[in-house]
């Protein structure tokens, strides 16, 4: 059905392979940095005129591709398309971020809750089969959602939120509705990226972007469990090709051991995380993905190199597979900004190919 | 001088010594959520208003006092009274938060920059004094100050910042204007903090409250190192009495052993860190202050009880002096939300005093 795969850099790394180079990508890397983003955006109408629609969704995932040699593609969708099929009614006003028009915030809400029908959100699936096909063996194709705890925190905040107030003080006064909650989150999560995986996509990610915000103990209970009750569901393979699982909980870095415990095969890390520190603590269970911090990308071309150097170089010495590197993923510790100069980001892709050949030497 | 002190528990707990229970104080405890503080600033006219007035600094200093039975009072003022002093023009607009009118992002903004002559910061001694004054020996008088890396977030982002990428572009693209900015903020802390102990504080506190967006390598390079040269320079005692010093980074629980390392007498915790594991880490060498989701406010008193003797609880049993939360001071691990209820506030502060004197037991 699909072409086979010419570059498994990314995959192979994902399951700690060796691999002659370290492979990159970045989170968001089909955005609005890019002008031809904004062209297809502006065409489209809204951002989600783009993410529903299978030949432009396809179009912007591909963009990133053409201008940079990167390792693997991600659909482009947005983590909020579960809630949005439960009913709750998602717009994205200009400049001001997602918006739910019917949030979260009592019992009979909640009791309302329910595992959306997917065939609502089979505008996903089917950008997805497009994607793969368009991206026809080039590289994988990663697919993704939010954690049941991210997801949660938009539904009852009913947008972003900078305390999350809201959704904390219904978990602190009322745990029962926030287990509900996170329980049918969790459950349309995995069929969600299970169906992803039927669609197409050769690796999933979980992005548990706000798990970080909680107080150890509440990240356990709350983030972490459903993180566990999403990955356990998943495939392992289809087609009798395995399909890596990536954690990444933005803020995460002193739960490293509980998140591998989980049996994910990568872990991503934000960019507070000391890289070589993370390989020793968990790096003999879970690849790693990440985590240069975005903003570097603003800086000269010299200096993105350096730090691209620095951080390559703080993966440590080989370990029992050999090659320096091999296990680690390249990416940022967050989406990339949309202010990034472009040209800057095939300087990144560029030193990251030549300098991890370099540091993984002559066999 | 200043009356003899009656409550020293906060005092004693910053050093590891023995106390009866577990001192408590709440960052922002004088603050928007008591209506008596509403007053006031609506007579004051402006938060600056406030915190330059004697007067009225005092006044709302000891607000938080009157209702409860808090182990320390913390000087009613703002991390931005330094770069203020530096001639950058800071002004609060309603609800917008802090602004500066002149924010440092050029060469020469950068070489203009000095130490602030101290005269233009009477306002804040002069409040200090008269605040131990009022205190009357109550409780101890802490005194603080910004970071020099949290300053400089504000003095070049000019105001708050969700990304911090102006800051971090100077810190990655001209490191030495970088560096020069955090040396002179340094030196003016230094000599704030110094002239605070003089006129009466007898704690210090310093304030990193945005360590914790930098990468692993950035923080020490460009925040830890700058926190150090604020705190060899402090003074260690005044009138031959201990002043202790805390340091506090928010979102730094990776690095407790580096910021440990600095040898400060507190370091402040926020509430991702799990209690009894910084106290493996670290606390053979440093007092913990933390670490309270200020969202567990929202919850019912008796949730909030739950929370406080979970907390205590993870402290872990009683270590080489003996009773169990010695070295211990409890706060949250942020300042406090301006929604709390009032009431919630003397709810946290007397579960805090009756579980940890339980908890201490008969000696």
């Amino acid at each position: 059905m699909f072409a086979p795969l010419q570059n498994d850099t990314f995959l192979r790394a994902c399951l700690r392979q060796p691999t002659p180079y370290t492979p990159v990508w970045l989170m968001r890397q089909a955005g609005r940095y890019l002008p031809e983003y904004r062209a297809t955006r502006a065409r489209a109408g809204s951002f989600m005129g783009l993410a529903t629609n299978t030949d432009y969704a396809t179009e912007v995932t591909l963009q990133p591709l053409e201008r940079y040699a990167l390792d693997a593609a991600i659909l482009f969708s947005d983590i909020l398309t579960v809630p949005d099929a439960m009913g709750l009614g998602l717009s994205f006003a200009l400049g001001e971020g997602p918006k739910f028009a019917h949030p979260v915030r009592d019992e009979a809400a909640v009791e309302r809750l329910q595992v959306p029908d997917m065939a609502q959100l089979r505008y996903v699936f089917d950008a997805v089969t497009s994607i793969r096909r368009a991206l026809n063996g080039r590289v994988p194709l990663i697919g993704f959602a939010g954690s049941p705890w991210t997801l949660a925190c938009y539904m009852v905040e009913g947008g972003g939120s900078s305390d999350y107030r809201l959704v904390k003080t219904l978990l602190y006064s009322r745990p029962d509705l926030m287990h509900r909650i996170l329980a049918v989150n969790a459950d349309a999560v995995a069929l969600y990226l299970n169906l992803q995986i039927e669609a197409g996509a050769q690796a999933v990610m979980l992005f548990d972007s706000w798990g970080g915000v909680l107080a150890d103990g509440a990240f356990q209970q709350f983030s972490l469990a459903y993180s566990q009750r999403v990955l356990r569901q998943l495939k392992k393979e289809h087609g009798g090709v395995r399909i890596p699982h990536l954690l990444f909980t933005k803020g995460g870095g002193l739960w490293l051991e509980e998140m591998a415990a989980l049996q994910p095969d990568v872990l991503g890390l934000d960019w507070t995380v000391n890289l070589g520190q993370a390989r020793q603590r968990v790096g003999d269970r879970v690849a790693l993905q990440g985590n240069l911090d975005p903003n570097v990308l603003f800086a000269s071309p010299a200096q993105i190199r350096a730090e691209v150097a620095r951080l390559l170089h703080s993966w440590g010495p080989p370990g029992e597979a050999g090659n320096t590197g091999n296990g680690h993923i390249f990416n940022l510790g967050h989406g990339i900004s949309q202010h990034t100069p472009p040209d800057h980001v095939g300087v990144l892709v560029e030193a990251v190919h030549e300098l991890s050949t370099q540091a993984r030497g002559t066999p």
